[in-house]
């Protein structure tokens, strides 16, 4: 067994498996075992391998295995990828503080029933946290339903607010697609009694700007109002009670043909063909905002539908303050858009792009992996990177935490991960130039020969006057250290300036300074007074005029 | 019962009762009924209630009730809180970035097997994930398992990184001094193979330049070396299978008395009597290193022993380097430290304020609480801020997940939390100053009378000018708004400039710009073009020259 597992290790790149100490507990081994199991089934494994697991069991106290790796769909960040997403954040929150909100910070976990009966189909992905003798708890599955319960719970009348924070869903990952179980939300909600359409209009704004903000050029925003399409049901013979299932089957018209929404319709969700049939001719409609309402306008079906006459209505005063806006063009009226989540009940919209949709052989690639392993653990091959924002209006969450008296509220949602995936894929070549640390000063000392100590104190005593003045400096660790190994070492730091201890120089009361990248040897630097030499290194620092953060900004905007 | 609970929402604040829409589990019913049993264990509630319990089970179904709270030990930031505590992020990670380090992020939780077997005693206190047919998972109980994982699995041989991020601990919580269940660690680690003390003297000038940047101005560096106390105990005649618990013991000095030491000692963790006072003969010392160095290099008992004369050796190169930092007043060898986990195998350091210490009638508080409870649900009372940084080496963990090959490692971890409760103290009546938001203009329109409209579209489309050129703004979300309405909406904003579009003015091109928070009516403002309206704003904002992150970094720089 443990042969097999060391042969795996050399042909399994993202599934390291590693010794551990001896300490492993039970349970521990039977994750691992388990976890063992999917590796078995993974292709190229022969089926005597999984004859050899019972022998395993009995040299398991012996040494235990496991595999060193993040649990399924989640990842570490780190490097240029980590400095690409702080940059993201960065313009998303001073996007939001631009709009004027405050930010929040709630618990990971939540209270289990805070979160029950929000999500309808979805809640079967909410991650649960054991029962350890407390309070029955959840991970957060949005970032939504914790700020009603904020807001309820603090009797907030009215709050603009962003929250930036990681959320947990159970689903099929899709890494590279920027798809996965721990993935950060990007928040910005309005809540608070205002006149129709006004704050879903900032928030429309707010979501252009903020997709343009990230160099995204190609971006549409598809817009619906669950007043409509409640209403479109309805008038065309939906019975109330299948009113959010039949919501849901049209919310896969992004994935899937109407042929097949129209199937699921009638034969798993009660409707006859032609009840299906007449919700087909309205969800195959979009355009403007004011072409798709001088169509709905005229329909006959929906003249006398209360629902639906109230969405028209708000869309009509929508219609204005996105022209005021200047952000019609970005705009898709289109009435296949229904939206998963439970609690909306007025304007929806998300944004795509064209790296939103499945390849176009989608299926065939997903049968082809489904053929190839027993278990898909990534669906990256055959998925696109879905909407990249997205949000709605949810008049009556807050309701649900404060006996009924609610508070309204609209709010988007940006997908850093999915805009990551978009960025990167973009602009991968530039971005690798990107430095991921900030050090801007390398302290280093030449000297040699006799009596020779490496002046570490003295680069330490040095380096310790550049912090105090806010530089952000580095030396080698190192009691001696020599010159190449220091110029290395500069190099990779990414310093800009090199501040050089000589052996004579030094204790002459005397300091070199050198410009680094320009090849070691190109010029000997200046030389200064050791009392000077924080000004010194201020001066050549501003001359150089390179801002590492300027930078990664321009590539992500995209400039 | 729910007459019951009805009057309890208005006695209690930090536990109201709400009603829940009506699609509660079995599960949330059972979470619930726990809740409330504790409630009813409070103070000011009679007997009779927990009779009613019963008889509330058969209504469950009609309506059911439940805690509108976060988790036990958790809770919400928002306001200035948030800001300060930001304010706290942004200081520590530029001291990071200063100190040449990169940023990382890792999933929240991690595979149950990474976190075994590290935390010694301190296991019981990790969240675990529910099987829910996958993996089994932990809630992360530090940065440093993580990151030493991090470093395994990427076979990484250097990094300086930082990470700022939540952990969490099933720890009895104390919310006021900032010890919850929930909380942040603010990290600096060095990885790698480097001269002896010199990054840990690096990590000890960071912690010293971190603190003094928060404005603590009289913390103490406390510090030890596991070498130095394993040689002490050994030497002692302690044997090795009780090195650890004999570290545990004295770990708890800073809670309590040398004679309970002693007894747990003697009584719990088979010692002799001589053993112990011989024990105690050496944790009593502590000093500057150098006079610490001089009574262990002088005494007798640890003169053969191998592991106190490495650690000895290394404490005197130690000196130098804290010499050189000039920080050799913040730090007292204190051979009393010995800090609870598991993996620290070299210098381990604490720093501590007057503000870390329990009350002087700790013991009688605590009696007095849990005399008037069942069951204690927060000891803030009774217990002190304790340690606001602390660290270590442990050159041995990344290696458990490596085969063996490790890669030594230094790192500290700041408690903003902590640091949050002290600052607040500190500076309570100054921050309520401060403004959680930052909005910088707001936009008005000033009319009535016959066809006037309200501007609202002309308020969205300057307003949308304004962001585009990166100026924070906001406006009232009314169709109609009148002056003191929209007056008091800035004032709460925290705008410092007003922009107001006359009803005959904006039509004439021409629009008001006008200094706010020096009283309505001080001035009429200057009117200037529509085109030139973004450049006169920013020229005002500068003028102004107020900037609310300085503001506050001021404070909590204690300026």
């Amino acid at each position: 067994m443990f042969t097999r597992l060391s042969s795996l290790v050399r042909t399994t790149t993202t599934r390291t498996l590693r010794k551990m100490s001896s300490d492993t507990t039970g349970a521990a081994t039977a994750a691992v075992n388990a976890a063992i199991d999917k590796v078995e089934a993974a292709p190229n494994t022969s089926p005597k391998a999984a004859g050899d697991k019972k022998s395993s069991k009995k040299s398991k106290k012996q040494e235990s295995q496991f595999l060193l790796k993040t649990p399924k769909g989640t990842k570490d960040w780190s490097d240029k990828d980590m400095v690409i997403r702080d940059a993201i954040f960065g313009s998303l929150s001073s996007l939001f503080k631009r709009h004027g909100a405050v930010t929040i910070d709630t618990p990971v976990f939540e209270l289990r029933e805070i979160l029950t009966g929000k999500y309808g189909e979805d809640s079967k992905l909410i991650y649960n946290l054991e029962d350890q003798g407390g309070e029955l708890t959840s991970l957060r599955y949005d970032l939504t339903v914790p700020f009603a319960r904020f807001v309820a719970s603090n009797s907030i009348a009215s709050i603009k607010r962003y929250h930036i924070a990681k959320v947990y869903r159970r689903d099929q990952p899709a890494m590279t697609k920027g798809r996965m179980r721990e993935f950060y939300q990007c928040d910005f909600d309005i809540a608070g009694n205002y006149d129709t359409m006004v704050p879903d209009s900032e928030i429309l704004s707010l979501l252009c700007e903020g997709l343009s903000g990230l160099g995204i050029k190609d971006f549409k925003v598809k817009l619906n109002h669950r007043k409509i399409l409640d209403g479109i049901f309805e008038a065309c013979g939906v019975k109330e009670e299948y009113v959010r299932k039949i919501s849901s089957a049209v919310d896969k018209l992004d994935k899937s043909p109407w042929e097949a929404v129209k199937k699921e319709m009638v034969e798993e969700k009660g409707q006859t063909e032609e009840v299906a049939d007449k919700i087909g001719e309205f969800v195959k409609l979009n355009g403007t905002i004011r072409e798709v309402l001088a169509l709905l306008k005229s329909n006959e079906i929906l003249a006398g539908n209360a629902s639906a006459q109230k969405g028209i209505e708000e869309m009509t005063v929508l219609a204005d303050y996105i022209d005021a806006f200047g952000i019609a063009d970005r705009i898709s009226f289109d009435l296949s858009l229904a939206r998963g989540l439970d609690y909306y009940n007025g304007l929806i919209y998300e944004a795509v792009t064209a790296a939103s949709a499945p390849p176009k052989n989608a299926n065939e690639l997903k049968e082809k992996a489904q053929k190839e392993t027993k278990e898909v653990e990534d669906a990256s091959e055959y998925v696109g990177v879905g909407s990249i924002a997205a949000g709605g209006r949810y008049d009556n969450l807050v309701g649900m935490f404060s006996n009924g008296k609610s508070i309204p509220c609209v709010g988007v949602s940006f997908g850093v991960e999915r805009i990551f995936s978009i960025i990167k894929a973009r602009a991968a070549k530039e971005l690798e130039k990107v430095s991921s640390s900030h050090t801007q000063v390398y302290v280093m000392a030449f000297g040699g020969g006799e009596g020779w100590n490496g002046f570490l104190s003295e680069r330490m005593a040095v380096t310790n006057e550049l912090w105090k003045a806010g530089i952000n400096s580095e030396y080698l660790f190192k009691t001696k250290a020599n010159i190449r190994k220091q110029f290395d070492a500069a190099e990779k730091s990414g310093a800009q300036v090199a501040v050089i201890l000589g052996k004579e120089e030094y204790p002459a009361g005397q300091i070199r300074i050198k410009l680094l990248g320009q090849g070691e040897d190109s010029d000997e630097g200046e030389l200064v007074k050791v009392e000077e030499l924080v000004d010194a290194v201020k001066t050549k620092l501003s001359s150089l005029n390179r801002d590492g953060l300027d930078e990664i900004n321009r590539l992500i905007r995209g400039l």
